[in-house]
């Protein structure tokens, strides 16, 4: 049996529905991958933030605030939370989730936790889904919140219109930031918790290293915004780089461009995990098993039994 | 022409020879994949010890003073450090491979720095395939060095019999470890820089999440070093902690699981790899660019494009 959404009622903006939605796309549902092409023109509107930094550096607080900002425009804001997910608590034990309460009983706001680990597919295929989903259901700003200076928030730049880049005096310097390949990454900085001891001087080394960067008078110059986020304080100040970031965008042809690489990367990882999906068959997985005996007494290599499997 | 190396000078453990190799792989000549296969049959024995951590922890400095400690015991030592590239540096900048020349100037120890973004294939592959080369050349151990709380530091894991993950102070509390992922891919935590204010406390919390995972008698309990890497305190105890995992891997056969499963997510990857060269070929590009104004425009979707290249 194939369980249906009522499409309607989703673009509606009914938030039940938009529960079940990214429930039933999350677990490949039946129907799943025609639900989203269904629902697929109906996206594109909502401006999609990428918030990301190290461990500690107060992105919850930080993403619950910049929600309450948009709120106060009367924006409706759709949260998706990447999370590594623990075996042994299956992030119960986290306390972020709680601290979101403050936004997550307005109507305006929607919260989704996603775990990055063991899920199946990719998952940055499935937080650009579940932006889809909150998109078509009208609201207008999507922020991805995702710990990390890994893959995970490789992806979630390349989900976002705008990244930002969140860090606290503790996190080092300019330098570090960038042999942590957060230069590329963010559209601009926030050094949060900026109230603490070596704030000015982590601020200036950042943006030392930013002016180091080649640039003409045409491009995007990133820069470092100063908050407190627990007290409140700058949240203006990132939504008006945002803003300036968006317009930058719009005016220069950037937008599109960028908008078009998204739809393009996620064209090339459905193929993806479209292959390995039917790849792996009950046969081949039956040749691997069977041959890694041989491989770890070194009597056969994994590129011989590689090609043994792509010729099968 | 076919560029070709001398297996012998190879297994000899002749530096140059090294040295061309893992370029030779790294680039993905033609007859690559021919020469690591024909490598294959004398890997295996060296011990890969993977040491990640975020920025800032002192990585480096402690991946040098473990090569040392190796060294004194008569152990040649491979070091694979990956670093995000940055565009517009190109790594030049880090001042972490200059420090690294206490040991580079002994012919018992091989450094090599490799780019985790932007490169040809996999990372995990890159990694794997150098640490094969060192492994064959006959060096005892080898030293997987990297940043982040992602996918790197997954990879590593992936690639690594013990993961070592390098903490400081600052990097915050047990709890915040646990939601970067680190719990589930350390085999032990060193907190480095452990005579700054906050170690013992940054310890007890991570020794008291480390107590919450479900045990019995038999399994690994993942415990937290102390060291201060720049004074070389410490250092031996981190070799005992790798020494006494590395023991219970054997015991408890843990140790061929562990490879095996290593051995078979590399031929995963070696047939994605694969699958995505052999796919994209000048007609399917010719597609996709032409298909991706449609989409753009919602005329189309990204799944219906998929189809159809899938079918073409």
């Amino acid at each position: 049996m194939i369980k249906t959404i009522d499409i309607q009622k989703l673009l509606a903006g009914d938030r039940r529905t938009v529960a079940r939605s990214i429930s039933f796309v999350e677990n490949e549902n039946t129907g799943a991958e025609q639900f989203l092409s269904e629902l697929f023109k109906h996206t594109g509107k909502a401006y999609r933030i990428g918030i990301t930094g190290p461990p500690g550096a107060g992105k919850s607080t930080l993403t619950n605030k910049l929600a309450k900002y948009y709120r106060s425009q009367d924006l409706k804001v759709g949260i998706i939370a990447v999370d590594p997910t623990s075996p042994f608590t299956g992030g119960a034990l986290l306390g972020d989730r709680v601290r979101m309460s403050e936004v997550e009983m307005d109507e305006g706001v929607f919260i989704r936790s996603m775990a990055s680990r063991g899920s199946l597919g990719g998952l940055s295929k499935k937080t650009r889904e579940a932006a889809d989903i909150l998109d078509a259901a009208g609201f207008n700003i999507i922020l991805f919140e995702t710990v990390g200076v890994g893959q995970s928030e490789l992806d979630i730049a390349g989900a976002a219109d705008t990244t930002v880049v969140v860090l606290v005096p503790e996190s080092g310097d300019g330098i570090q930031a960038m042999k942590a390949g957060l230069m590329e990454i963010a559209d601009f900085f926030v050094m949060n918790k900026s109230d603490r001891p070596g704030a000015d001087q982590a601020v200036m080394s950042i943006k030392m290293i930013l002016g180091f960067r080649p640039h003409d008078e045409h491009s995007w110059m990133a820069d470092v915004v100063k908050t407190t986020a627990s007290e409140g304080k700058g949240i203006d100040l990132i939504a008006s780089e945002i803003a300036r970031h968006k317009e930058y965008l719009k005016q220069s042809g950037t937008f599109e461009k960028r908008r078009a690489g998204q739809l393009r990367s996620r064209i090339e990882e459905i193929i993806r995990d479209k292959f390995t999906m039917t790849f792996w068959n009950a046969e081949r997985k039956q040749i691997l098993d069977a041959g890694i005996t041989d491989i770890m007494s070194r009597n056969n290599t994994p590129y011989h039994l590689s090609e043994l499997l792509l010729k099968s």
